[in-house]
């Protein structure tokens, strides 16, 4: 899979210093890391090697270096956590936390600020507590959804955990990055329970019940006395988590996904508008998703043996594509988790919605004993993903353009309705297909709003590919913020633009996060420019 | 009902003056407010006239003074509000926000700090919008729940908003005290979705979605771009929240109410552990709780009827109401809401449970078609407030001990498990017992932990009987925080003592919340002492 491991391919010696500071501080800065954590605790970077490469955006184009982090430590402590810390005060240099350093799409493991030093928390992977009783699981930043599952199988527990399209990414990054899974509880960010962040003082602060040494329900009940913090603590750089507890599913009697093939582009509206009541009432209790066949059609062979040239893919193509690989234009799935005769009654439910509405469309399900679902019983990519069974499948349709695959996600959010399903349809398919690139979104689905992840796939080695996508992303920012709606989450390189975005009351919330930050981080030192929130030293007039 | 309207028993003249204000500031202070908002808008005071008697504790012994206020201000827009709190900045004078003042049990309107100005909230008293189709209700903080309910029968509309016990609260300020009410989306805390605040700068912050001008999804998704900070507006101090969309839920095709009367006290444990199957599973989607028959036995008669003697309730009494009400010594209440057949394999599911772990338990359910849901059909407090029909019906349990009622709740949290609430009735009943009160949970369930409400009752004339639930309180406070319990919700007069419990960290968290608020109001104007957080100049050392 070397293709899609940019790093592997494209090793760059690594001369870049913090901002502000001369290679002997640099050095110095180095030692201190070294002296607390230990040498193997600091990557060796600049002449001494290129520990640093693989803490960069993969899917950058190779030699734009603006993100270039200068140096990485991998603390293996809370302790170590507070050490960097209190070095990075001293020294005044900016870290930028990762965790797994998958948050690919939006910058992976690379700092926005170039010579951040990346704090990498990988070392700190451990499960400290599957509560089989209360359903939740406690674990550390460098636990990825492959970890976390297998340690539940290992357990032989009873639980499930949610999980996103890709396996290998951080439970705590994917949480506090607002992210999303496909199980019941696949907002991961209102799933957490508790956390134990380290704050930009050195001092180690437990959140919600948590607050209380030795209290009992710290994962169990999400909020203590005064109010909750923990969201400060999520999509921010207000301090570094170093544990969470994550809610999880029981396992159920009958696990049934179904999947929804709607034949014509127009169905959209349907699809969605249907979903709403179904999710309102209820019925359904986890994320669905649709999606094109686009997407499916990416994962057997590239763009180029579907169609030749590079316009915007026509009619024909989509027609092709559905045919082939017996799905819709639309193709939407969910999954029923439950006693079977509730499921059975809620499939009926389902069902007849559908038919109703989409007459047309074919609906398929499958029921499985929750207790036999395995890696070998469930195959495919939506039914692993709605199953708790994590995965890398996903990654195949990054051969697209050929090449070395890569993806900028531009991730609006908008309420559940079909109209406004259609509206950014509108808006942002002209501009991709403008700018060379095809429109693929992927639509998740809230019981009240729905986020559409368009990737905007490009070859990373084709410089004006990238500087396209790059150019639409930005450009559909604005495009999408004058019509009213938000990304929910963005690339490092356009953080500012987006939140920009968010205006009411003159920036009332922009100015907000910055008087936050100089009060919880009065140095700067924490992943400045993060979601456009920077320290005062740092924050455009 | 004048028998719990403590304020129309009690009226003493006000000369209390704000915390080092002169009698000719506090007049200046008054005329300001009154040139800003309106002479109606300041209620007299003082020699004036007693307008801030009805902003006393209820519930207190009448002749003690710690929390009275020194006047009132009633803003009747945002506009007002800023101007409140610009010139309270100006005169250095402590508010204290209240929306319908009902937040009683816990001091009611009352402020922590004597001589606060009152704000309140009731003339801002709009429904400013419904959405039907995705399920949610704007409303300013003087919209009470009989308000909301009363517009969405008004309006003809589809949906229920979940309601706590008594209906003449607000909806606002429920949320944002972390209350509970009964339906689906009875964590009302997590249900609030976009709020708009007026920050001690004066400035006004829409959060979520709404900090984009004209952004569609205000209400409907609950997060923006960068961290969330709706709940740093809860239980806190640190703005005053204008507006508020709350997420309703659609009216169900049927409406189940279930009860489930055990017979013996030590059924609770297999209650609890019974009901946190249903609901991590998905079965049971409200907010069940189970009481004693003490609460259902109040509200026919005071404690003389039951009972003679002043001592703790004795076996027989249990029995006697248990038989006489036709109840169990603990009674469970739950809902289903749904399709028909969806509904009914829920209850098939919920009869069986309990007759495993149960045997001897009594079940019963009532099947109502939605549309058919009404104060003339569902006529019981379970029955209603489980279907967002909200009443005042609990009141009548304040005639227990006879004078003029009034009651302290003491609500610590635990993980959901029956072995934690055996421990906590084991910490908490003989202490309520030795203070000569009755020990009368009311135990409220989330999927992974519970509220025990736990009304210490006394007649608010008898100053040693108030003396002693003064007493105990603080006395349990410190018990359960030994066990590991921490309250969720407390008294004025206690707040200090409930947050100093949650110390983790050398009281980190109290640390970060005075961080918080020097940085969000420097002047320390906002509802100074709220939840244990003081601004810099109040702090203790």
């Amino acid at each position: 899979m070397a293709w899609y491991d940019h790093s592997m391919s494209a090793p760059v010696a690594n001369d870049v210093l913090p901002p502000g500071l001369s290679a002997a501080d640099f050095a110095a800065l180095l030692r201190s890391f070294a002296a607390a954590l230990g040498q193997d605790a600091v990557l060796p970077c600049g002449a001494d090697g290129d520990g640093a490469a693989e803490f960069r955006d993969p899917y950058s184009f190779p030699g734009w270096d603006d993100h270039w982090p200068s140096a990485v430590v991998q603390p293996g402590s809370v302790e170590d956590v507070q050490a960097v810390v209190r070095i990075a005060r001293q020294y005044k240099v900016p870290l930028w936390t990762t965790s797994m350093g998958k948050n690919n799409a939006y910058g992976g493991p690379a700092p926005r600020v170039r010579g951040s030093v990346v704090v990498s928390m990988r070392r700190l992977n451990r499960v400290l507590e599957v509560n089989e009783e209360l359903a939740y699981a406690v674990v550390e930043p460098g636990v990825s959804f492959f970890d976390l599952c297998a340690e539940l199988r290992a357990r032989g527990s009873g639980l499930w955990a949610s999980i996103p399209d890709l396996g290998w990414g951080s439970v705590v990054g994917n949480a506090v990055d607002h992210g999303v899974g496909y199980l019941p509880g696949g907002n991961h960010a209102d799933s957490q329970c508790g956390m134990e962040v380290v704050l930009a003082s050195g001092e180690v602060l437990r959140t919600g019940m948590g607050a209380m040494t030795g209290n009992h329900a710290w994962h169990a009940h999400r909020r203590g006395f005064g109010p909750s913090v923990d969201n400060l603590f999520m999509q921010s750089n207000f301090g570094i988590v170093t544990k969470m507890g994550k809610w999880l599913t029981p396992r159920p009697e009958v696990y049934v996904p179904v999947e929804v093939h709607a034949p014509r582009e127009q169905d959209l509206e349907a699809l969605i508008d249907t979903m709403r009541v179904l999710l309102l009432d209820g019925t359904v209790g986890n994320v669905p998703l649709i999606g094109t066949a686009t997407g499916a059609a990416a994962m057997m062979r590239p763009r180029s043996g579907w169609h030749a040239g590079d316009g915007p893919l026509p009619p024909e193509f989509y027609e092709r594509a559905a045919r082939e690989l017996g799905l819709g234009y639309w193709n939407l799935r969910l999954a029923l988790y439950g006693a079977e005769p509730v499921v059975d009654a809620q499939l009926a439910r389902v069902k007849a919605a559908f038919a109703r509405s989409l007459p047309a469309a074919e609906i398929t399900a499958r029921k499985i004993a929750g207790d036999d679902v395995s890696e070998q019983t469930v195959v495919t990519h939506p039914e692993r993903v709605q199953a708790g069974v994590p995965g890398l499948a996903l990654l195949d349709s990054l051969q697209w353009w050929g090449g070395v695959g890569g993806h900028l996600d531009f991730s609006p959010v908008a309420p559940l309705s079909g109209a406004h399903a259609r509206a950014l349809v509108k808006l942002i398919r002209p501009e991709v297909e403008r700018a060379g690139l095809d429109f693929w979104p992927g639509t998740i689905l809230t019981p009240r709003s729905f986020y559409m992840v368009s990737p905007l796939l490009y070859d990373t080695t084709n410089e004006a590919q990238v500087r396209a996508a790059y150019g639409v992303y930005q450009r559909l920012v604005a495009v999408v913020g004058e019509a009213g709606y938000g990304l929910y989450r963005g690339h490092i390189e356009f953080m500012d633009d987006i939140a920009a975005r968010y205006d009411f009351g003159d920036h009332a919330m922009l100015r907000l996060y910055g008087t936050l930050k100089d009060a919880l981080d009065p140095d700067g030192i924490l992943s400045p420019g993060k979601q456009g929130i920077w320290p005062g030293s740092m924050r455009p007039a």
